[in-house]
């Protein structure tokens, strides 16, 4: 059984085309490194109750969750007091986030004000994760890990808690590029991934002035197989005379 | 009353990490633009059940919806389908598309294969949507637009049916850049939000070597209450003795 993986992003900011998320895509690649299916992404906006449903509907389909966004001072980050109300925990001044916030603040000589100190408000029950970035924590409680949204400081929250991440056979991938056109190569492609078990075969056209095909993915858990159809396949694409690359 | 919108990408090829996807911020912009409020993007898998549960899902809850991905021509495009099937029509080969289809493919000498032509199966009662980047078409059926997964082509799609979209309102939107830190300014900037109507202010803290600091995006239908906002905010800024810019 793999581990599956839902991703939440929260934030007004990605709906009104404003800022371009970048999250989505970086988590992806490394839940596909330590073997775990992410299953579904959302964009969400910054509605309480929008939160928590998402929240609750992923927490109970998932393996594991990640939001990203809402978790800083202003007003606007209502993420944390959403995760609460979704598991009818209540909010606590953390200790440790407090004293590390302090310091953080006495060091840099801002004031460590209430807005400031609401980073350090999380959930009854909930574990730290480090931000070795801004030194807000994020924090994970059951299953759902939140991460800021920033893509440096969500990043560095990831890296802190990926160790503890179960993760599950990992499905390698090959991918050839070829000068042939998707639909002539359509029937080939779902002929060969019918002589595999469990293996996935995605086809991608590209298109640029000079020229156009179509980039194949193969995957399978197993490298045996994705070698096996590389070879069936590469003569398939000899056969329409066309020329190949194979990519990693 | 505000149209709003939901867009669903439909990809494996997204949820590996493989491709990042570019047509939901794209998408975003050009609702922004013409006052339609994007409410919610989901990235799925190629699943037949997933893709039926969210199209009705959000056929219900937005006035538009726009799904990308999934209509070429391989075995692994199976969004035609599970849109037919989620509102309970039939397919049918579409006589203009197998038409269009069948001239490009004449005119370019490829052949036309069963592959190719899937590309002209739509539901019944679709409307097409023209593809003049590389003639299969999309289709409109109910409030659904099914756009091609290619961003160039998605695009050429979503121009050649804009036009038929009814926008609402159009939100405004000013965004103040300055050197203060969220945290500092988070106060001030709910205070000035509860004294306008509809008013959303959002903070967004940007970090870089050589410095940190604060984008303040102010957004309103009325484009006096933004200027009036960015009055007191600029005040605000000038008290803490920081800079700003402001951008459009």
């Amino acid at each position: 059984m793999s581990s599956s993986a839902g991703i939440i992003i929260i934030g007004d900011e990605i709906l009104s085309g404003r800022t371009k998320d970048t999250n989505i895509n970086w988590i992806a690649t490394e839940l596909n490194k330590i073997g775990i299916k992410l299953k579904e992404a959302r964009v969400i906006e910054d509605e309480k109750e929008i939160i928590i449903n998402t929240v609750l509907e992923f927490s109970n389909k998932f393996t594991y969750v990640f939001t990203s966004g809402g978790i800083g001072p202003t007003h606007d980050d209502i993420t944390t007091e959403s995760i609460a109300a979704a598991f009818k925990v209540d909010l606590e001044k953390n200790k440790i986030a407090m004293n590390l916030l302090k310091k953080h603040y006495e060091k840099s000589n801002i004031d460590f004000n209430q807005a400031r100190q609401k980073m350090a408000i999380i959930p009854k029950g909930s574990f730290l994760i480090d931000n070795p970035v801004s030194v807000a924590p994020g924090f994970n409680i059951k299953n759902v890990y939140v991460f800021a949204g920033v893509p440096k400081i969500m990043q560095s929250m990831f890296h802190s808690i990926s160790s503890k991440l179960e993760g599950g056979i990992i499905v390698k991938s090959k991918t050839i590029t070829c000068d042939i056109g998707e639909g002539k190569i359509a029937g080939d492609l779902s002929q060969i991934e019918k002589q595999f078990l469990n293996m996935k075969i995605g086809s991608y056209p590209y298109f640029n002035p000079q020229s156009f095909g179509t980039s194949i993915v193969i995957r399978s858990e197993k490298i045996e197989d994705i070698d096996l159809a590389t070879e069936k396949l590469i003569k398939i694409i000899k056969k329409y005379g066309g020329q190949f690359k194979i990519l990693i």
